[in-house]
């Protein structure tokens, strides 16, 4: 609609210091709170009244730069890969951040390489990263970013980072916890949905893998199922599902297990008679499906616990010990 | 789990200028490619060489100051209210504009005055800020934007920002599309679901707003639901749904619906036969529904023209006009 009109003239420190009467430094000196600078109370106000008159906002980097730490915590991660249940986790989190005076901010790119991923984070300088896809996070990463200065590293994964406080997060423990179930309701021979989506492979491997160790104990098979979230991808598995001989399915998360449960549904395959279904997250969604579907509920530290811990990493470079996420099997209808 | 081990000194272009046996501005001059310094190429090569032996990172910031440019693009929201519709289409945009060598960052901070929304993006020295949210940013936000030299100011909102490239996304136009169907088909009491999920209230009352203008044109009444996402809320308001007197509902999204559509049946009342219900954002999820769900579909422009769109902004100061965002009702069994 609206072109772009003309640009006004950027304000600078320079014209701050122009109205206020003051040098430069003094302006930056007082905007940045620069400790070890005596600057009369006077001259503050006469400074902040020069830039609240101009409309001059401090540049965060550059008081960065300047007093040798950013404000900044960067949470890597897709979007579209953070599922309801972590979206509004990670809203509360940035909340809580802001509490203590930092700035969050989620940083989308995919990075084939976790050191290029690394590099890129490291280049804005933040005061802490936190990552919820921690195990592609090696010690090699994690000493690039210190390295950099970075004071606050923080993951969930599921083992224990070199130099990076780790949340563990184990995402075999999801598979096995669903596959255990199946088996103890007696079926053996499990689907295990792989999402075709980006950014979800690395949390699907893991899954698949737990689902594959609990059924070796016990003479069950365990089918790699790749879907993607559209009618589609659904109704073409849906439509194969009886040649596939499987009796359970363990459905990724609540959202692919509500998509292949009205598929299933479509083409006539009964849940639970012929396939059991287990799904994850716990969604307000999951209960309401008909039959109900058995899911797997995350309990994930709270959002101000990690916000305290990341806090404490930056200030003091050491904190607490978080307890890892629990995975914990909600049995309702369709298993 | 692990607690961190010692931190290891930071690297700093210090370092890097005593390896290479050049002064500290030279090493600044290579790595950040500031322009208009000669540099021998064999120079070039040695400083290169000890970054990467030491793993020194350049700070994007420093670089920005002193290009005078930087090339973070800042998208302010709330992750949890940006729907599945839009998530897939905010990674693209990140793909995007990662391909045109921009980092974009998403910034969830919640603000009530606009104005210091504006302060704290304004802080981050952005090459440009793209909101989706853009009802809320007044001429003032975006002139204090442009004097931090911000140059990319694209947003998404029913009427031109002054100073802002605006893409019309007008809500008021779903309610309307959403209620003016739900007259076709003969209803006159409508529901309008209103989420009481943070974040959404900006975009919730201009759909209320336009579905009420529809009905106040034939002489039909629009109520306002609060619902929150919860199975608790839902099952209350379909208890107390036949004491409303209503005919028909749009749910504000197809999230929203669907978790509506199954606590009316819980409760025994029939959609579409007592209550005729709209989503909207035509989610996979809306089709699969029983009945299928009636929505509005919302047609984007594409990520790559946006990501196009904001290069131009910043390097011209303008761009040519982008498609509003359509609202096409999608009918389907609920209505």
């Amino acid at each position: 609609m609206a072109k772009q009109t003309s640009v006004p003239a950027s304000i600078t420190s320079a014209d701050v210091a122009r109205l206020a009467g003051v040098s430069r430094a003094t302006v930056s000196f007082v905007l940045n709170d620069t400790p070890g600078h005596r600057v009369s109370e006077t001259t503050r106000v006469r400074v902040r009244d020069a830039a609240r008159q101009l409309g001059y906002v401090p540049h965060a980097a550059a008081r960065s730069l300047r007093a040798g730490r950013s404000n900044l915590v960067l949470m890597p991660a897709s979007i579209s890969a953070i599922g309801r249940l972590v979206s509004d986790w990670v809203d509360d989190l940035h909340s809580e951040l802001d509490r203590h005076g930092y700035t969050a901010v989620l940083h989308a790119g995919r990075f084939a390489d976790p050191l290029d991923a690394a590099r890129a984070w490291a280049e804005m300088r933040p005061a802490a990263v936190v990552a919820m896809d921690g195990d592609r996070f090696g010690g090699r990463a994690a000493e690039l970013l210190r390295r950099a200065g970075v004071r606050g590293l923080l993951a969930f994964a599921a083992q224990p980072v070199e130099g990076v406080h780790t949340v563990g997060f184990d995402h075999a423990r999801i598979g096995a916890t669903a596959a255990g179930h199946l088996i103890g309701r007696g079926r053996s021979r499990i689907g295990v949905v792989m999402p075709l989506e980006r950014g979800l492979g690395t949390l699907a491997e893991p899954r698949l893998a737990g689902a594959e160790s609990v059924a070796a104990r016990h003479m069950a098979t365990v089918t790699p199922l790749e879907l993607a979230y559209s009618r589609e991808s659904a109704t073409a598995l849906a439509r194969r599902w009886r040649s596939l001989g499987l009796d359970a399915v363990f459905a990724y998360n609540d959202e692919y297990g509500a998509l292949l449960l009205h598929a299933l549904r479509a083409e006539g395959v009964s849940v639970p008679d012929e396939v059991a279904m287990v799904g994850c997250d716990d969604l307000v969604l999951s209960a309401l499906q008909q039959p109900a579907l058995t899911t797997v509920r995350l309990d994930l530290p709270s959002a101000a616990r990690i916000a305290d811990t990341v806090h404490e990493l930056i200030e003091t470079g050491t904190a607490p010990e978080v307890a890892p996420v629990e995975a914990v099997l909600v049995h309702r209808e369709t298993s």
